[in-house]
């Protein structure tokens, strides 16, 4: 990603709630734009990967991370940095097969629906926060890892708890994670 | 504005970046939407009203600003409080009418644009953060205030600086701000 001069590289924080409100605004108009839920969803997704791929390199320079040697390590990194510094909120990480490569992130709060009551009527199958899963998704590509996120369960639909899965999709064998090529 | 029991009244802080991103894939959006530059700005103008109109009691909470005496004081409240708050930066007051109902606020900084290299091909009326006017017009609507607020100028649209203009409706004499009716 190319950085304009003028950013400063320091650690910038803000009020939350601007941003949650313009993320419903930005919702709200993808439902306008789209009748099926399926299209929103699936346009929140790439919206998000494109803000994943521009926001890795911003995460790794400020996180200071190393380099990961296991997925589960990788999703810890997802969970307890990025989900902090971005969400301020810290899922917690279980793994789902013994393969090590499936994961779900659980997330207890999500700052992302405290204005929203329950989904838009007839969206009874939106995935409300589906760019978390782009952004993800996104960021994971720009370090050399194919993954498939989405969310396995949402509050919002009625679940008992908000759930993103992640499959990081090749065997640690078969590539090693490189933070550089 | 009803809130929702599960919210935490604490003042919370993120990562601003997201935010931006976020924002900036809401006005791509609203480009494709939108043939027309004043189209989309009127639409941003609109969703900031939306989200003004919600932000603002948390705002008067969490910033404990009491009662104002003049729409300068007003006009330093949101420039030296809510844009510190919500968007990190502090722009600078200058009045602009003896009448002392025309404010503008000159943003040095502008997070909102730390992405944006330049508009959109074709887009050079595009007010890229219309939302913030949308949201002053919509916070101060809430307290009773009528306000015209526009961007004066725009960095991005090649302009030396980026100003918003307010200029309140009413006379001070003829309605005393009040913050609960």
């Amino acid at each position: 990603m190319s950085r304009p001069a003028h950013r400063r590289p320091a650690y910038h924080k803000i009020n939350k709630d601007l941003f949650v409100l313009t993320y419903g605004a930005l919702v709200a108009q993808l439902c306008k734009d789209y009748e099926k839920d399926e299209d929103v969803n699936q346009y929140l997704d790439k919206m998000g990967y494109g803000i994943g791929t521009r926001l890795v390199e911003d995460f790794l320079a400020r996180s200071c991370v190393g380099r990961c040697h296991s997925y589960s390590e990788i999703t810890d990194i997802i969970a307890q940095v990025a989900f902090k510094m971005y969400l301020g909120i810290t899922p917690s990480v279980t793994c789902n097969n013994s393969s090590r490569n499936e994961f779900s992130l659980i997330l207890d709060k999500n700052p992302l629906v405290e204005f929203v009551e329950e989904l838009p009527a007839g969206r009874s199958s939106l995935c409300y926060c589906n760019l978390l899963c782009g952004i993800i998704r996104g960021a994971l590509e720009m370090v050399h890892l194919a993954a498939d996120v989405t969310f396995l369960q949402d509050r919002l639909r009625g679940d008992s708890v908000t759930e993103i899965g992640i499959t990081f999709l090749k065997k640690r064998e078969e590539k090693k994670y490189r933070r550089k090529k």
